[in-house]
């Protein structure tokens, strides 16, 4: 048992601060430890720590939370910082979409090719990025030993941008590997007998090994495929692992993408939203369409409200949420209530992976988790240093990534990642040299742009948007990072 | 001296049969040596053959033409063969455009990203790079030592194929180079006192070595852009090297793209007929323009014509060609002109490199040379064995690959010369697999596909030209290579 002070960025998260907050009060290893949450959202840090320092006290754990707005306060001496927010908000996000749509670019100009995913905005919210190299240049000088555990999006281009711009520790964390859960479970098999390999980049990552029982998994599947493909059903916009958009490129590529990767194809499943309806169902047409990511949206509020609502009631016991939830409205979608289950119980886990990380590493629990780390001849056909998403075991020495092995197609890496990384290093010689030129030559390869001044007209108006006039500046004054 | 058997496929080809014709007869280390040429098309080999007699005779050089209409006499104990036949003929190609136009894709569906080369066709001419594996796989039976030059394009899709699909030594072959040349003229420099490299892929290659009495060349060359380049206007639609487009290019990758290059940039200098111009100068919008291109195919009539007109009036002495030029009716444009100067010289060469290279290699003399080999370290960022074009020196022991340096800049790699090669891997996957979905997949990348069912659709009625019978059981069928 070790103490440490983890910092969170972002606290008032409506999606992660209470499952991290559920698995902090429930990893026994950590006891003792000073949880610092931050955020600039008053009324959302108070909601958190009101809800977190009741959660402590119900389940009788060991463990200090304390709050803050200041950046500083929260870094100073940390062991472990994790990074969830989100700069400008989702207000921000939309803002940019409608900009775009109006000059053309449907779903806004950062669903790109291989990354639709509509929170992941690698080149027009310079403020994001900017913000991940402040927080781990303040660590150098703060906590210049703590590791940095990179939630807030994009993954992909913030771990590779906080690596070149510092020398803190960064792991890039998504529960995107948990696809490989739903498949084989809809497939009627039990995970504890599959042995299961992925790889790639961070919504880039593809089923590489399956394997049940000793026979080749993708037999099954295959199976599963021709019996069930024509039914198939989304239960949720983010339902997709089994969708024809991932059927569609898993037999174009060779192996299944898995989680985030579906919403990561070509344009092909995205022009509009009909095609997204045909390639990822009715009603929704997938997570990123504009009727799945509303359906996301009113999700999210959804949980800032009963965090609201649960701060308002103190006399509610959050160990039996559940209950509560069955009174509420009818308006609390069921992801919310299955996340209640899992908070209301004393023992249940939220499935991120930071928490367990972190007690992997002070306490040498050794345990698989599938992280974002710089490659070194894991994937082979990928340059080192490179941030990949593998499989690895994480005790006290650090991270091992297991061999690759079945190596990854030569599609998925020749048509899929490597397409996908030159647009990670285009995103990011953009910001690290405040170079404009990059950010239209990003978009004149959009099949989107059908003139240049489109590219520069578009690019011009989100940079005059209120809040980014250090964007602006940036680029105005070719500034390095 | 060696005399050698060279075998010229497809010499029938206005560009290239007269000026291999007169290099051979100017170049005293191949006497003896026996030119074996050949061509489906009786008419023009008629023709080239009538003039490569006249011409050795009239020269008194010790050469002997034989022609033919079998590939297996030709090909038969030669120890060079060029392979400069375009399969299907400029009508093919026109055909093709004129479908893809039909469904939305300006100037044809192999006009792509990096590649705008009107007569460089990766995915639609089967039948091409079909018979460029043909040739090689027959010349392991009939001259398995022999060596293959390479000249028809594709050449960078074709030399990659060539070697994947056997094991003949092949080189490829362009005279983009001389791009260097023009610049450096253009410049008001001495050529001979530029220390000048190139390097990439074919059609793709930049400057990345470019010193003038061990000055910094580049800073020479942003001083004419300064003064010049707002004046500048071409004298024929491939008078590019130093057009708008060429300027852009060089601004944004850091060295100056060479030759063929500046055409091959991306849609922001190719959306249409205005945009070209822009780019490529007025009246054009450079080669591969509606205009541009017509301007060539008059250029390559004229010169059949020429021949043609040659082969009649046999009473005209080849090496007073000048004479004749001048009392020729004036549309004979000023590049047939210059030709014939050439021509008539009875020591000029023509400029291309494969009579040189040839003689360099039987004789042992060491000679400068821009070639297409596969890469062994030479651009350290690109993987081995893919085909690069760069310069070297060749001797009787093979060619030597000059050590690239500078290296070329990371801009040119990751944005330029990674996804050119990405479509390479996916034309020849196509081909080699038989796989028509990786030809809709190369389109469903392409910015002028809207739909799915538009590449669909475009695909299959190129396949169902007449002449097209075997591109579409290859694809039907899923026939391997
Ligand atoms: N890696 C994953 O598995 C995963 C999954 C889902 C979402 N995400 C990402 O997590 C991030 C948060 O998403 P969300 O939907 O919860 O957003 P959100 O807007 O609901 O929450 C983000 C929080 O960050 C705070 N914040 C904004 N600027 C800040 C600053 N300068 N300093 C400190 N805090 C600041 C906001 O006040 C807010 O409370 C996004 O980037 C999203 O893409 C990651
Ligand atoms: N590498 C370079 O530097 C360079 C420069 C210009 C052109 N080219 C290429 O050279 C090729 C020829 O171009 P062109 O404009 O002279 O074309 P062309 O049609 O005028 O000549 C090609 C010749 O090939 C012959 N041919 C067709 N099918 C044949 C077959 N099966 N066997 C033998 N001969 C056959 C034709 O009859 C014709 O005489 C093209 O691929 C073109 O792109 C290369």
């Amino acid at each position: 048992m070790a103490s440490v002070k983890i910092a969170i960025i972002g606290a008032g998260s409506a999606v992660f601060s209470m499952r991290l907050v559920n698995d902090l009060c429930k990893t026994k290893g950590l006891a003792g430890s000073l949880v610092s949450l931050m955020d600039i959202d008053q009324k959302r840090l108070e909601g958190v720590y009101d809800l977190a320092r009741r959660y402590v006290e119900e389940l009788g754990a060991d463990l200090k939370f304390e709050k803050t707005m200041d950046l500083e306060v929260a870094l100073k001496d940390a062991d472990f910082v994790i990074n969830t927010a989100l700069v400008g908000g989702h207000w921000y996000l939309e803002k940019v979409r409608e900009i775009s749509q109006k000059h053309g670019y449907y779903r806004g100009i950062d669903a790109q090719e291989f990354n639709m995913v509509s929170d992941y905005y690698t080149i027009s919210n310079f403020n994001q990025l900017k913000f991940f190299v402040d927080v781990a240049r303040l660590m150098e000088k703060l906590c210049p030993k703590a590791w940095l555990l990179q939630t807030a999006n994009p993954v992909f281009e913030g771990t590779n941008l906080i690596r070149r711009c510092s020398n803190i520790k960064v792991v890039g964390f998504c529960h995107g590997h948990y696809g490989v859960h739903e498949m084989v479970e809809a497939l009627g098999l039990d995970i504890e007998k599959v042995d299961w390999q992925v790889a790639g980049f961070n919504h880039a990552i593809w089923l590489n090994r399956f394997v049940v029982e000793g026979k080749n998994g993708y037999e099954l599947l295959d199976k599963w495929i021709e019996k069930n493909s024509h039914t198939w059903k989304p239960k949720t916009p983010f339902d997709l692992q089994l969708s024809p958009a991932a059927i569609d490129m898993y037999k174009f590529y060779g192996q299944l993408p898995i989680g985030d990767t579906p919403r990561n194809g070509s344009w092909k499943y995205n022009y509009n939203l009909e095609v997204k309806k045909k390639w990822y169902g009715e009603p929704w047409g997938g997570a990123d369409s504009e009727l799945g990511w509303k359906w996301y949206q009113d999700m999210l509020q959804a949980t800032t409200n009963a965090i609201e609502y649960l701060q308002k009631n103190k006399f509610i016991k959050l160990l039996q949420l559940e209950t509560y939830m069955k009174l509420a409205p009818e308006g609390i979608p069921e992801e919310l209530k299955q996340q209640a289950k899992i908070f209301a119980s004393p023992d249940k886990l939220s499935g991120e992976q930071h928490i367990l990380f972190i007690d992997s590493l002070v306490n040498n629990i050794p345990r698989r988790f599938v992280i974002n780390v710089p490659n070194e001849g894991y994937i082979p056909q990928l340059p080192d240093g490179v941030v990949v998403e593998v499989p690895a075991i994480v005790d006290a020495k650090g991270w091992h990534v297991e061999k690759i092995e079945p190596p990854l197609t030569d599609r998925v890496v020749k048509y899929y990642l490597m397409p996908r990384m030159m647009r990670m290093e285009m995103a990011l010689d953009a910001i690290m040299n405040g170079d404009k030129d990059v950010l239209i030559e990003f978009l004149i390869r959009d099949p989107r742009t059908k003139s240049y001044e489109q590219a520069v007209a578009v690019i011009e108006e989100i940079m005059s948007l209120p809040g980014n006039e250090k964007m602006k500046e940036h680029y105005e004054k070719r500034i390095k990072l």
